[in-house]
């Protein structure tokens, strides 16, 4: 429900639940481990009704800082196209997250790999491993297909799921989402976003502009942030790569300098104009969004991932978890 | 009129004059200086009929080797349209053509600078200071308009236009063009290919997979080849920047390493899904192939890239330029 | 000079002049037009002392938003090298630029276009059309060398050279520089940015994180930024790419949402380990920073972008031009 | 031990085993699966001794066409450095692969998500549906981890290890491998490939140029081709990634035309200047090849890839798998 209390990030209206969820569609599922040294999570994020391979979602990724062990990303790339759900995890636990979105796509899709191709698993991490185990590998394929069963357009920000063990800007980080609208043509759309927040240190952190802390020291700035974004707006893959690429003024906006240990990564889907895959028609027929009215979709996106980050901040609580490390909430 | 003496290029269809102008509405211009050490020229190319800045070609680039001095690609890449006609020239004369085509289209949009924003005007480029004394700069403004204006849907291939000073795999090189037309779904399409060709040492060369010479001696590999694709089919941005990627499967044919100091950019664009410069519908409706449909696309722009290198090597006449350098033709 | 007027961006220390030229060997130098409707200019960056062709710098460029028509940028990226000065100017004044600067590159160098390859001109430009009447393309080439014979080590911020007619969130932009130091291993090293500031909308400006204005209107944000980073730490062209990339950050901070029609446009260099033009030696011995050494470099890039923004406007005095438009200065 | 049948690949000479172990300190290991209708496997390759983490190698990562499932690339091109061995299997084998390769890594290394940051596993694909039950997922980690323990500087080419249900120009395809030597300044620098073949239509085959088959059909260009590639000569990542580029070049002389379904990857590392996890000295010195000398390098790779397609089709033997599918060798 990103941040009621006060504060505001930009200009534009938000959605009625100000989540990604806002997107029609979309459905966000958490599973949480928080058990002593263990303190980790899957989410996973169901882009919209149907079969996501049969009927693809338009989609492109923007790497900020390639620190990272995602996987799937070349792929969306390269056709434009996202094929199936998004698990966010811890970084060792990227294998076993594939492995389960694979069973739950092979489940669903006899022709996978027998009439048809292969299928592109998309999983996106951040290290916890300041609160979590990590070595221990604890997320297991269970784990991810109850996140994806579970999956709902009401959901939860802060210290669950994968944002369970995270920390940022020095605080207790985890999940943040946000929403905006606008209106085009007499149309309402939405751009709604989702991140995983670990990343940034403490002295540096802006609320709206505000310094939080007094030190001037600096701080290393390490760890991560994924950022998803959704939109029900006709943007072709080469549009949301534009949306996608304005999702770093959002984070600059909270303070960071994107610090080279950080692993920051966006991947931005649109719920329309989804695409077969395959087609006895060649020629397929869509509304694409005119070049000059995208300007406001930009400043939804640095809207949004503001706004998310300090909601994930707002929203969480604090954790202590792997050897006595606790990380405290920023809102006590 | 491409290759047509025995050789065979692939499996595609040739389309009617085998030239990059069998794509409907694409015109071709020269303008050439052959005087003593002044051995060069330019080649104009329009991509169809009417404004080509208010209503823009999809379009992409791709960068091969990026040794190369090419104006106005970046804009192509971001906004995957192309808003002017497109002129070759020698590396020196890069700025003298952009100003040409840059009067060009100020000439015919009072709009351009005043009411709305400026234009991107693209130019590319090899290096012919073999041939030509390139320090002298001797292409003006009016050899660059003069090329525009005699555009045609004939035109000449070989040791003309910017193709006067060039040399290929140690022969004569310059203008070598092609087309390839498919059926799909009842519709015949076409992908024509013109190339300024410049690059390659004299062991390296391969016609249809047999090497020329004898030698199997090292030589350098410099000079640049610059890749102009067109086709009317429905492609977008980012179809039309995988089918040019293919362009690299085409030179490699002809035997090339594509030697670092060899600038090969690759630039496609369509000529149907015109884009209006501004829009008051802010959706626009369009046609689109669907992804599987693109191999055939592919396979056209290997086969026309091919056969445009050895069809310039064919055209080419032997040139005597500065220095008394000359340069011998491959078929003399 | 940057903003000394209790402003602060930042924790690190600035350059003893708060200038890109902290950065030993660089100079700038501007020309000015103010006429009447000709409002515009030219603005010299020479990276170092000597021949910039025959001892290159180690370079990178990154692309923000690529709606923009500098040229070079291409070979830069390929080859991570800058072999020539930068001029900066308005959009339809690069190919003029472009030519004087291949005319300065040849009076010192007899062998380019001779007994070696050409020269990769490098020009960046933004849109000064509110208040230049820019069809009329008033820069020569003169100009151009005039702004490069006059570079040094002081020089001038605000409504001047390139930064003559342009304005940046509303307000008269222009040219504004900054300075970082920091102290790695007992050494001191510096980073300056030089930016050519004409972007923005005035309802989004903020300064040191408070918004300036009192609106929430949306208004368009059109324009460019160019941004030019200079370092003397031994940083590699991946190196500097990755600096490069962290410019975004600054511009977001002060407010910026990266319009569709704005390019923003990086180049950074390193003074240091510059590159020779041919080597008998195969093997250069070379000093390289550590990766982990890095983020003090993102942070002083992030900090000097902020800052020179901001020095723009508030160094930029009010200009009256192209049929009396008058943009005022945000500092009176 | 690559081709050794008369056939003639290029003009550079072979390294004594003609296989990327020529590479000093290169490994490979396979572990095969054959048993009806599981026809797959993994390969391993070790990029040099010690450890790869503590030690990291200047790495490049080049897309051709990005329809694939790799994992681990992205950072690879952020950092430029390999830090793990590399695993090849099908595609569906990608996380357990993944999840071996890291477990791989944290055995041999405390410090791993402890006192330091987490590992990146580069696993790479082809999808061996054809003849392999893929979606039974065969591939165990222990499969994974004895194709590690098993690398040595010998190894077979064809239809083994992650070879073994690929299929290549519509003949057995596999594991092929070669390499090539030169010398720089008094110096023998080697380059070796590995490739997993798995793409081509029959009628496109060409041996030395020569079509093979005589139909002049199109058929459908599907699969894959994963391509490593290794140095001892001093590159630097920009440098490995411009030779990776030319690997295209040597997939099109055996004919392909990179259809779109096709995942084609390119990895080069080098294995000196290996780059230190952390550095107590904030300057490295190393030695690099000035740019000029490249060339010979970009014809080692143009060579290599293609004489390692043909390889990998001339060991490979017919092999019948799942429901009786069969492919026959190219050389019976």
């Amino acid at each position: 429900m990103g941040v009621d209390q006060g504060y505001r990030f930009g200009v534009l209206p938000r959605g009625p639940k100000n989540l990604i969820t806002d997107v029609q569609g979309v459905r966000v599922g958490h599973v949480t481990l928080a058990d002593g040294d263990v303190q980790t999570g899957v989410t996973a994020m169901i882009p919209g009704p149907g079969s996501s391979f049969r009927e693809k979602f338009p989609a492109a990724v923007h790497v900020i800082n390639g620190f990272g062990k995602s996987c799937g990303l070349m792929q969306v790339a390269e056709l434009g196209t996202l094929e199936t759900p998004i698990l966010l995890t811890n970084t060792f636990s990227v294998p076993e997250c594939s492995a389960a979105l694979l069973s739950w796509m092979l489940g669903g899709h006899e022709e996978i790999g027998r009439t048809t191709g292969t299928v592109n698993p998309v999983v996106m991490e951040c290290n916890d491993g300041r609160l979590n185990d990590i070595r221990r590998r604890s997320i297991t394929q269970e784990h991810a297909l109850e996140a994806l069963q579970g999956a709902s357009s009401d959901f939860e920000e802060g210290s669950i799921g994968a944002g369970r063990g995270m920390r940022c800007y020095g605080y207790k980080g985890g999940i943040g989402s946000s929403s905006r609208q606008m209106q085009i043509g007499g149309v309402t759309y939405t751009v709604g976003s989702l991140l995983l927040t670990n990343f940034g240190s403490k002295p540096d952190l802006l609320i709206s502009g505000k310094a939080v802390g007094e030190s001037h020291a600096i701080e290393p700035d390490q760890g991560s942030c994924i950022i998803i974004l959704a939109t029900n707006a006709p943007l072709d893959a080469r549009q949301l790569g534009r949306c996608a690429r304005r999702a770093q003024n959002g984070l600059a906006r909270t303070g960071s300098i994107t610090g080279g240990g950080s692993g920051e990564i966006v991947l931005m889907f649109s719920t329309v104009n989804r695409v077969p895959h395959q087609s006895d028609k060649p020629l397929l027929t869509c509304n694409c969004l005119h070049e000059e009215y995208l300007d406001v979709f930009f400043r939804a996106v640095v809207e949004c991932v503001e706004e998310s980050v300090i909601s994930s901040l707002l929203h969480a609580t604090t954790v202590t978890g792997m050897g006595g490390n606790k990380i405290g909430a920023l809102s006590p």
